[in-house]
């Protein structure tokens, strides 16, 4: 087990060359130009908690608090000629050396973590303190990671809102072993509270709260959703219970054919819409935020209108974008209700009568209401979305690429899409299944 | 106008003779058995206040606080040989003498309206304030009881829940007129108190509070409905707005044909179910709230399971009753959603998953609860109304009658059920236009 997750000695031969390699280029260039830089390795790799297979290097290029960022990042593109430009707070490069996904990020050098000018001036502090107190525990992390990427929660970006390597690390030096880590998950409830040095209290409201040991006022566990800290928690106990290889390596998922589609959605008898559009060129800390939000103005939509939603997700992959909404009820009669005022308002009553003024019934007065029924104008849940996808306001991005051209599938039609990152997602959200016993 | 609702000459002298006639053959028999017994004219007959063709005559038979209601219940049968006995607080007799209903009621003297001994008793006393105070008022009540008999809120009965004749006499003396009557009544909203003695303060929780004025402590108005309220008070504007003689006599609704149901529920696109069952043997004013109780356990039902009820009524004609649900939404997925416990409660998780062991998915974690997928066991309404529906408890007369025999009609099938009586109904539930403008 441990073999599979743990780097081998070659692995880690080679990432320690590479890094030093870079490293000692930086430093290089650095003295060329007379600047004042520390470049360094952090993250995972400097603290010998990285997967086997995880080939990432973060390499931190720090520079003095009163100096200027821009020249450590011409520094960073000098050193990797191949390489993109990436951006969280700021901008970084990122590049393939060797086989490693190689990030090179300018930060300033700071004295203490509470008083930073950036959040990636955080990172060296991290890694200061994990190394201080992770000897010994590097196995524990490495198992406690693939346990968590097996159960699909790790990793704190938004479109998983897991858990990221820091706070793995600071779960195992907190509990002391792998198996400590998931006896303690076991018995999480929302608003639990941990912290390594002090007296823990809760920051925000978050469901957890792991208190930074390098600036008490941060939640190491932010980006961490209700329902991946429960999924953990539930996942532990099952494995506590029946620990089974495959929880760290679950069978992967394969593509769907037509027939084991169309066989699934007999059994369901629901009615799947999907909204495709080409995705919009954005990063997916921004797309899947922003697909989210989406997916809640159309579901608040059907919703509003009387039809129901079984279960709706997204998804983006090279460049598209989709969205489903699996309907439990899809289709409505003609006649609806129109509520008006309460009866005793009595020009509001004229107003709503002027403007009502054939219904199919009414007007009556219902609970003090006027009522009358009358059309509705979309009485099945495709053309209601056809008809208003495109008057709801879904965001800047996704707003643009939806007018740019869409298209709606409903039933059967979905198996249009052939794409096999499709079929995989289609059978991930049918099966749904959580490893919990 | 007022001559449609105002009885003639010849009418009132008949009355007038028919009344004497029994109030004298009561007051002979007792003599003759030696009772002590007031025999007396109480209602809108005693008061001039009765409509022409309305044919009710009220005749009390009053005895001592301290003697036995059954004995004048026993001279009551006397005086019409032909009757039938009927049920209030206490039992009476029912007769049809000369085309005139009459009502034999025993009560009891009592000295003060507020220590009755049944509610009968207090009916005496109604009469005695109303002819106090009505003399010039008389044409203003009928037409304030035409006007409300034909908008369909005319009588205090539990299957209308509008205004009883007491009430129309109390509101014409408070504001002096028909017309002002009216003009008051536009401006009325949930709460409002009248109290033509008192102060007038709320006493119950009911939408109109008239004081009694010979018993403070009750509300005269208790039995009218929110919602009938509301439709004389808009049907007031609605009339001092544009004075029209539909008011007071709305033409008669005509049965519908089959081809005209059909064109408007075509129209209409829902699903109309309904359950007919023989009516248990109990008066209307027994029957309509058990079944109105009924109605809203079944819509309780179909709503609970996720099925969208436009709107729904019931009818009691001849022997039969019918409940008529008229479905928005009637057909839903075979799949649906069970949401188990919290993750966090590991018992009852560990039971869930047990009770649900193949789900069509799931497991899942959603909003920190477990939740499974699987297939509904009624994915129509009218599946699940028929599989439920002796499972419900629908009041034990309901319940008995139901389990006898009953039938449920959906979409065209209502249209087997040709009943003259039930065709009015279905025309007046398709309309359910109220005189508002």
């Amino acid at each position: 087990m441990l073999s599979q997750v743990r780097p081998s000695p070659k692995e880690r031969e080679r990432l320690r060359l590479i890094s030093r390699e870079i490293i000692a280029k930086i430093e290089r260039l650095a003295e060329e130009r007379g600047m004042v830089l520390q470049a360094m390795l952090v993250g995972s790799a400097a603290r010998d908690t990285w997967l086997a297979q995880d080939h990432d290097l973060d390499i931190f290029l720090g520079v003095p608090e009163n100096s200027d960022l821009s020249e450590a990042m011409e520094l960073a593109r000098l050193v990797a000629p191949e390489h993109e430009e990436r951006y969280a707070e700021h901008p970084y490069v990122h590049a393939r050396v060797d086989g490693f996904e190689v990030d090179l990020v300018p930060c300033y050098l700071v004295d203490d973590a509470s008083r930073l000018k950036s959040a990636v001036d955080r990172t060296p502090f991290h890694t200061r303190y994990i190394k201080g107190k992770i000897a010994g525990l590097e196995d524990d992390v490495l198992l406690l990671k693939q346990f968590l990427k097996g159960i699909g929660v790790y990793g704190s970006e938004l479109k998983t809102g897991g858990f990221s390597g820091y706070l793995v690390e600071l779960l195992v030096i907190l509990y002391r072993s792998f198996p400590d880590v998931l006896r303690a998950a076991s018995h999480w409830r929302p608003d639990t509270v941990l912290d390594l040095e002090g007296e823990g209290k809760k920051l925000h409201d978050e469901p957890l709260t792991v208190v930074d040991p390098v600036d008490p006022n941060r939640n190491v566990a932010a980006a961490l959703t209700l329902d991946k800290m429960l999924l953990f928690s539930a996942a532990s106990r099952s494995f506590l219970d029946r620990p089974s290889l495959e929880f760290f390596f679950p069978r992967e998922d394969e593509p769907l054919s037509d027939e084991e589609a169309q066989a699934r959605m007999d059994a369901r008898g629901t009615m799947p819409l999907i909204l495709q559009f080409q995705a919009p060129d954005v990063v997916e800390d921004v797309l899947y935020p922003q697909m989210r939000k989406a997916e809640e103005s159309i579901r608040a939509l059907l919703t509003r209108k009387g039809f129901l939603i079984l279960r709706s997700d997204v998804l983006a992959y090279r460049d598209r974008a989709v969205m489903l909404f699996e309907m439990e009820g899809w289709e409505l009669s003609r006649a609806c209700r129109r509520t008006g005022p309460p009866v005793w308002e009595a020009e509001h009553v004229a107003r709503f009568l002027a403007v009502h003024p054939h219904p199919l019934s009414g007007p009556y007065i219902k609970e003090g209401r006027v009522v009358v029924e009358e059309s509705r104008k979309h009485n099945c849940a495709r053309d209601l979305l056809a008809a208003e996808l495109e008057g709801l306001s879904l965001g800047k991005h996704l707003s643009e690429a939806i007018r740019r051209g869409h298209k709606i599938y409903a039933g059967q039609e979905i198996l249009e899409i052939r794409d096999r990152e499709f079929r995989i997602f289609l059978a991930q959200y049918l099966d749904a299944r959580a490893p919990i016993y």
